[in-house]
């Protein structure tokens, strides 16, 4: 427990909003998303990283606030390469783990585990080594559960490529590893969504990145926070055609079902990443020749969505076809969030402890009081 | 991501001090602590429990909201007894981690693989489990990273016994079972602390018990939060006499060392857990026959403190020279602290999902704007 001199008197207790929505309980200068639809990484517009920086560049930013040169890139990446190798002790963790287990439990205690090995690195080359491990940590877990060998990293490959190859064993092509970068880099940071608000308040105790990520990856797991990717391709699969999305989202609605990949705190009538990747998904099918029946699929469910209630599509919404369309297993969709938005998490431990407070609020009673013990057998 | 229509304009945004301090941020009916140093368990004053109480009962009262009857009682102890043994498979986990892995490393890691191992119960069940394993993972976590056999727990014995045992390997005497029980009473549950926070938070993502408890175990590993029982045993045996205590504490001031075991968020006076907890300490030392050296230590501590800072022991102070009277090993203390607390996360767990919100904080974002992206050939 901290020692602090500072105890605000109960008349000066705020009672905040349910979820603290609408509390702003730190500074931040990590990332901004704003309610007219933009985003910015470190002062950055999302278009523009999207559209001309590598995923390591975006990370690189994130974590030291601008822009790399050209050396301090390939040191990044070099370094990147040379800690993602993970320890065989920890796949022996993995393997211990039922073959029907979760996607997140499994990652989230490979990632506890790493922690444990890894006591002994500086707090800096630790961010490094989970940043590095983090994707093939997620291919792997996939498949050691299923009992598949592990593949090990490529050091001739950037991170969004080695993900790909690591998860299928065949190493990609140019123009699906350049999209599935442009879904990583949508991925990396999104200010205090439930995981990261998590990740810093296990920071605040001053445990280490392996704790407060594994607690993020914790946060992660729940329905409302991750997993609306999966969900949401899911639904699309459901769905099936263009032609069936107006009646299937009516249907939904009306049974009072939810609907994933929709609405979002921030943006209530565009999430700039979904419009970047719907014209993403586009390109991509027309790359791969798939023809544009997924996309016409989206685009009526999204418009049947914006007809009824008029909620936007989010992130998740566009990115799973993406992931779908790129052949990547629908139970990996939320590690993959993982593997990316560890960037972000990192920062944030960082952004956390440059300036750092217990996180220790309050509640207000509104239970009995003053009850007197009773013996237990006069109950 | 949660589908909301609520947005608060920025105007309304609140900025809430660092560390939510002051902030209610949620109504509970589970504990209470107030400032004048009173502490209630559903509105029992801990003292009476700690008197009168055992812990299973106690647990219950915290679970349930009330206190059990005699059958109540009796069907609780037994599901924890028939819940208490730990698959293998988790086991296997703990022994692939390094020998001198930190043992809130390890006890994370297992809970989240027990996770991964569970998922087909109900959550009621799964509850009772986690709980009912808390205490032979606390043990067993000990024993097997270090090469030791594990201990299966012993049906006859009650929670606070079995653990003794679990960890020795010898069934503890009546009064050192009693006495440490009554320590596992005071650490069942204390309102929003860093720890029950984050378990609040990953629930709030409809994350299970087990995802939650792991971060709560993540942020119970940090040195603000968990681990302040046994850097307060460190501090005494270095301390050594109660003769050399005025000048320790006073070198420590003078050269800005945190003095581990003192102050608190709520207790600005008196702890109600430290005072109930020094006068066991005597008790415990007069019935194991151990002299009062020890107790004269802990007082010319606390005498020493209070006259430097008027800051008063917290509960960790006094039950860090209990736990080691007991012969319980020092790294098994902040684990223990879990064995007990877990309870209390239930609780709070079940309280968060029965009317629950998402937490999706807000942060003020002070960095830089409107960046223009440069092409690396121009950095």
């Amino acid at each position: 427990m901290e020692i602090t001199s500072e105890n605000p008197a109960m008349e000066e207790m705020i009672r905040a909003p349910d979820g603290l929505y609408g509390v702003a309980v730190t500074d931040t200068r990590i990332s901004k998303s704003s309610a007219d639809g933009t985003l910015t990484y470190r002062g950055y517009p999302i278009g523009e990283l999207f559209e001309k920086a590598s995923f390591e560049e975006c990370a690189f930013l994130i974590l030291e606030g601008r822009l790399p040169s050209r050396a301090e890139l390939g040191r990044f990446i070099e370094e990147l390469h040379a800690r993602a190798a993970v320890p065989e002790k920890v796949y022996d963790i993995v393997r211990s783990l039922p073959t029907d287990a979760h996607p997140m439990d499994v990652l989230r205690t490979a990632v506890s585990g790493l922690g444990a090995s890894e006591m002994s690195l500086s707090p800096r080359d630790q961010q490094y080594s989970i940043i590095a491990k983090m994707p093939t940590l997620v291919a792997n877990c996939y498949r050691l559960v299923r009992g598949m060998p592990a593949i090990e990293p490529d050091p001739g490959l950037d991170q969004a490529s080695n993900l790909l190859y690591m998860l299928s064993g065949t190493r990609p092509g140019k123009f699906d590893s350049w999209a599935f970068e442009r879904e990583l880099i949508l991925y990396l940071e999104h200010d205090l969504n439930a995981s990261t608000f998590t990740v810093r308040v296990v920071a605040s105790t001053l445990a280490d990145i392996y704790a407060s990520s594994t607690a993020g990856l914790a946060a992660l797991k729940g329905p409302l926070h991750g997993g609306a990717n999966e969900a949401a391709m899911q639904m699309l699969l459901e769905v099936g055609t263009a032609e069936r999305a107006q009646k299937y989202v009516q249907d939904a609605l009306s049974q009072g079902k939810k609907i994933m990949g929709f609405g979002h705190r921030v943006y209530k009538k565009v999430d700039p990443r979904s419009q970047l990747s719907k014209a993403l998904l586009r390109r991509l099918l027309e790359e791969d020749g798939e023809g544009d029946d997924l996309y016409r699929l989206c685009e009526a469910v999204e418009a049947a969505m914006w007809e009824a209630k008029k909620i936007p599509t989010n992130l998740d919404f566009y990115a799973a076809p993406i992931f779908y369309t790129l052949s990547i297993p629908i139970p990996v969709f939320t590690p993959i969030f993982a593997a990316s938005r560890i960037v972000g998490w990192a920062a944030h431990y960082n952004e956390q402890l440059a300036r750092n407070k217990l996180f220790r609020p309050d509640s207000v009673y509104v239970g009995p009081k003053e009850l007197a013990y009773v013996p237990i057998e006069k109950r």
